[in-house]
């Protein structure tokens, strides 16, 4: 009951400093050989390549990013050891099942009959399907697990300029889904969802796709610019540091696991199309041609935070994306969202933005929604996450641009053994 | 102007008869070899295929289905020739340029110093790209056009039983773009959209999917059915028969296009998984586990309406969707759609349905929307498509579980030479 309750006071500079100097160094180093951490042998038909399931970290983390993903966030139906350790038991079969292209355990649908929970399958190889399954911070209300809670597990607060809809934000458990083709997406979501009645509830689900181009290169999001540059690399020292928890920082069921932040960010493509492209690179800090610093030549050159033009006028300025992000080293995982026109039977919202379209012989407005799903793993939300999110939401000359309109945060436990359920160390020898 | 007016008085019973024969030929010969109309060679690496735009007939119909999908409505800024002609120019400059794998033609934004209309690519190869571009019947009604009007083109009645929402009906124009990867999709719909200002104002946009086993089989859709076994296969006679229209039963002009009929069908998942097994196979007539016709063998074997079992029961019951469906043939070129929960700020609908959740602290109810876009490609939308649907909603074991929500058809041209625009026949002569 006491795990990790006293431990793990170390602190905090001195972590912070140390992932600073490893990532740096990984960035540098640029695209590194020992990428496909979890990956099958190169030369496997994409389609039918299996991450596996099982293993010391969740799948879907270390793993070279697929093409398609959903968020699902879900709320425990009743928040008690025995309905969550139900829930992870039917998460973990289904998800080792889908993962290697079997279908998932029978189960009694209860009603007399029916073979709601027979699973059809697709007919589809599994395309590198992950599962990636996290608890949110009120898992952690229920008085048994009150002191196995991951240390760093806290709410997000909500920053300057937030403009969150309750629609996207929260839940019990979140849970990453991504593959190489969207309908096995649809599909493990599917399946997945059909093991939680009387379990758990669907709260939002949030599909994104990202496509890296063949020659391994950083995949570019809704403003054109490549994404992802200086993210470490899976297989590096400075990759581990920054993203894996540690015992005796954290209970020791925990070590192993990390802490996914989600956030749904909207995207200004109508503003954004209409400014112009030298100034589009100064607000990343990066061209938009290359992924170059400014005043760099190549994308994995080191940006120069201290160069000044012959004017006298700092070369990346001072509001940059990247200069305000920088220093604070974290793995993004994110997918670009494009839900083209929003519409429902009888939706309405309130004032027109500059995407507002009216449709012709529509009654109501028709919106265009499309952005980032930013989604991080890091190992100390606080120090990693929220600090930067707070030097952002300050100032970034991309706040123009954007607007934060969901957010989550979940403990994500290390990888199950086979045999085993995920989070079996949190639940051990309780009820 | 008078192209077509007062020939192609064919008899329909003639026109209907023979294009049964020849597409039960094609139906029991199953998949043939030469499926691959216009297609690369085979051994090409799948994401850097290119699907050329240019040619007899538009791309995206004989052509292989791609993975993903999303049809776009728009209607004219102004219904005359004038901007039509400017709209298909500029959408026949984009889509031969990004299927290609090109940036599409610069184009001044009209906001001085910005790049609007500098598309900056995604860094990734074409994906097998398409986009095939329809004109719907208020098109027809700029006078210089009336007399050119495709003769089957009409406005769709409204059949029992449906439950039509504005939303994701009509358009002046509809173009379907197909790409085996979905960020090629959004930005094609990205890059053409960013031509339509002045031009055309955006209607709607539904995004689906469908992946085709890679052995080639037929897919399957949400309700697990394989679905597409009837379909004509390119490259034959029964094809050509079913898809293309030809003069002098049509305009001049319009020999080599076709008619898309486009529905959103809503598929109730969740009633449809509370189904027995066996229940499920006779709703369509066909078995869920291969495809194959109640009381036959094999997927492709022809399905025997006349059958009965030793207790005098039709084996293939008399309101099954494939017997009530079937003796009209069609190319069926649908995509399955799973939005997932339906959200929005103040999203507000009618009475829950069996797929209403609600969320735990939501205000607002949470919807799953899933099911197909229907689409089809006719030479004669009326006897093909129109007919076929009265059948099916006077009676239809399936329609317990589905609910047309969205609607559209539109004159498909046929393909563009390279140098012309697409349609390039329709406004010939014209101011
Ligand atoms: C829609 C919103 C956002 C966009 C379009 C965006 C875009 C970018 C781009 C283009 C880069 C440069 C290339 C790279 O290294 O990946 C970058 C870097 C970065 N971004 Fe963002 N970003 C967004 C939101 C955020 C948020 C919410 C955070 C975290 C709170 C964040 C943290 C970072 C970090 C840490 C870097 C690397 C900085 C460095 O060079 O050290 N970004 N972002
Ligand atoms: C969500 C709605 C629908 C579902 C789930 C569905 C499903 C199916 C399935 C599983 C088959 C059997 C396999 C095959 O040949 O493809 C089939 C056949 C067929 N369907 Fe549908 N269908 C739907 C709507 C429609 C509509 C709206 C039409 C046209 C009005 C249509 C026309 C046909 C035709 C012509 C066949 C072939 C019948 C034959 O064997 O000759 N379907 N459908």
């Amino acid at each position: 009951m006491s795990v990790g309750k006293k431990k793990g006071e170390v602190p905090r500079r001195a972590f912070v400093n140390s992932v600073l100097v490893t990532a740096g160094a990984a960035t540098a180093a640029g695209a590194l050989a020992g990428y496909g951490l979890a990956e099958p042998a190169a030369g496997t038909e994409p389609a039918k390549e299996i991450v596996p399931f099982y293993g010391k970290h969740q799948a879907g983390i270390a793993t070279r990013q697929q093409r398609n993903a959903t968020f699902l966030a879900a709320d425990l139906a009743s928040r008690d050891v025995a309905t969550l350790r139900r829930l992870l038991d039917e998460l973990t079969l289904t998800a080792a099942a889908l993962t290697r292209g079997d279908p998932p355990p029978e189960r009694d649908s209860g009603v007399k009959g029916t073979s709601s929970l027979t699973d059809f399958g697709t007919g589809l190889p599994p395309a590198r399907l992950t599962v990636t399954v996290g608890l949110g911070p009120a898992v952690f209300a229920i008085p048994e697990l009150a002191a196995r809670r991951p240390r760093h597990l806290t709410p997000l607060p909500i920053f300057d300029g937030d403009a969150l809809n309750p629609w996207w934000c929260g839940g019990d458990v979140l849970i990453q889904i991504c593959a190489d083709d969207p309908q096995i997406v649809s599909h493990a979501v599917r399946s997945l969802r059909a093991r939680m009645p009387g379990l758990a509830t669907l709260r939002w689900t949030q599909y994104g796709f990202l496509s890296t181009p063949p020659d391994g290169g950083t995949p570019r999001n809704m403003f054109g610019h490549k994404d992802g540059t200086a993210n470490p690399k899976p297989g590096t020292p400075a990759f581990d540091d920054i993203v894996w928890a540690r015992s005796p920082e954290e209970p020791e069921w925990f070590a192993g696991g990390t802490y996914l932040v989600f956030r749904k960010i909207r995207m200004k493509t109508a503003e954004w199309d209409l400014t112009p492209l030298d100034e589009q690179d100064r607000v990343i800090g990066r061209r938009r041609s290359d992924g170059a610093p400014l005043g760099a030549s190549a994308e994995f050159d080191p940006a120069d935070l201290t160069a000044r033009a012959p004017d006298g006028k700092l070369v990346i300025p001072a509001d940059a994306h990247i200069r305000r992000a920088s220093g604070m080293p974290m793995l993004r995982r994110g997918y670009t969202y494009d839900y083209g026109i929003v519409g429902g039977e009888s939706h309405e919202h309130g004032e027109g933005t500059g995407e507002h379209g009216h449709g012709d012989g529509h009654k109501n407005h028709s919106r265009l929604d499309a952005g980032l799903l930013f989604c991080c793993y890091v190992r100390d939300p606080e120090k990693q996450f929220v600090e930067t999110q707070r030097m952002l939401a300050e100032k970034d000359r991309l706040n123009d641009f954007i607007e934060h309109t969901g957010s989550a945060i979940v403990a994500v436990p290390p990888g199950a053994r086979e045999g085993q359920s995920l989070a079996e160390g949190l639940l051990r020898g309780l009820g």
